[in-house]
């Protein structure tokens, strides 16, 4: 199956996942704290995970598999085909709102940013790129947005390095327009990728940032740690995705 | 004309200038500061509120109207009819975003809330509540959401409070399950009036809670200052609106 085959066949997987999703939320389901009250766990994520990683098995057979439950491959090396999922993000948001989750899907080729998918389950939106090919959303192609500095952004940062005060992050919101935090890296990087926020400073792990990386590179987007290196694929990162200018202002904040 | 012709008017009218907002946010408009660069004020927004004002003095000639831009009365007493409007909440998110901004309406009777009105102008999506008479979304009756504590629920607390440290409020965000910050206090209310919120904690001005006070008291929420008192209509207070429960958790932890 070539990458165009494997694009829509992901698409449409997502697509139906989503609506599946959105449908077992009225349902009984079970919830468990992962590692303290704030971090949950579904038996819907953990179901989703395992029919996205069937499936792209299907698709890509020869293929890794990074994935947040635990389901996929102990994936070391990034040769080839990886595929980074996250069968919900933002579960606290499924299980207390009904709304602002999604579900991430990335492919790296032999550690390259090369397709993406981010579904706004509650909206039915479905954000995409293919490296070279441009992004979009629910078909219509988005454009690279306006080049905003971090006076003129509003900014997302996480709640906890908000609270924890580390680097100069309180500093960096006092500086930008407004802070707005929703609870769910896929939702808060859709609104990077679309202009509605300049700024999205957060600790990522691999599936919080795989789909979104896609996006935003395609788009221009600065995707980087805090101190400017490339983030790790395979570890966690305090990563800043930005336009260009908000990112040369955090880094004349920070160093 | 009667309350229950003024509420069916008012309901028609929010609905007609939502999507006359929407519309509009596409077309050319004048953006100022207001009080420095976080703080913005559109022609939308005074447009907005001359409608509203003069639409009001047709349905109702003897109240009095508080509205934001300063196109209302000059009202000191709450004898009678007052009306309260919000012409454009989230004003920010208006110009950045076109999401998360509301239009909020309130009629207060002998400084009791009666009337209140929440519209969601992007997902067109309409709170509302009279007092004993039930509370609303889109014509659906909203239920009295669980009495969940601060430990289970999801909280918003202004940005310019947690990134002051003011009081304790970034032990309480700690204690609560996440922290979530959208930008307009109407879109913050809806989520507490519907249990997608346990509590929202911020310094608000008479127009940012009157709409929200009449629909969560309405349900059986708490509204009121931080120390336990009941909110001056007429002015600025540092108000919660939450849970039976949240609301014991915040005085436990403040006083």
């Amino acid at each position: 199956m070539d990458l165009e085959e494997i694009d829509s066949a992901i698409q449409k997987m997502i697509r139906q996942l989503g609506a599946a999703t959105k449908q077992r939320r009225q349902e009984s389901f079970n919830v468990k704290e992962k590692i303290g009250f704030k971090d949950l766990v579904t038996s819907v994520d953990k179901d989703n995970e395992q029919f996205i990683d069937r499936k792209i098995k299907e698709l890509d057979p020869d293929c890794q598999i990074i994935s947040e439950e635990g389901f996929g491959d102990d994936v070391s090396r990034l040769q080839g085909h990886v595929w980074i999922v996250d069968p919900i993000d933002g579960t606290m948001n499924f299980v207390e709102q009904q709304r602002r989750y999604a579900i991430m899907i990335a492919l790296y080729i032999d550690g390259q940013p090369t397709l993406g998918y981010i579904l706004d389950v509650a909206n039915n939106q479905l954000y995409h790129a293919w490296h070279g090919h441009g992004a979009y959303v629910d078909g219509q192609k988005l454009q690279q947005p306006a080049d905003s500095g971090l006076h003129d952004s509003l900014v997302t940062i996480n709640g906890g390095l908000i609270l924890s005060g580390r680097g100069q992050v309180r500093q960096i919101a006092e500086q930008a327009r407004g802070l707005r935090m929703y609870g769910s890296a896929g939702i808060e990087l859709t609104d990077v990728i679309t202009g509605r926020l300049g700024l999205y400073l957060s600790w990522l792990k691999p599936w919080d940032l795989a789909a979104g990386r896609v996006i935003a590179e395609e788009l221009g987007l600065v995707v980087q740690n805090v101190d400017g290196s490339r983030p790790d694929v395979l570890s966690s990162n305090l990563v800043l995705v930005a336009t260009s200018q908000a990112a040369q202002d955090i880094h004349q904040l920070v160093n």
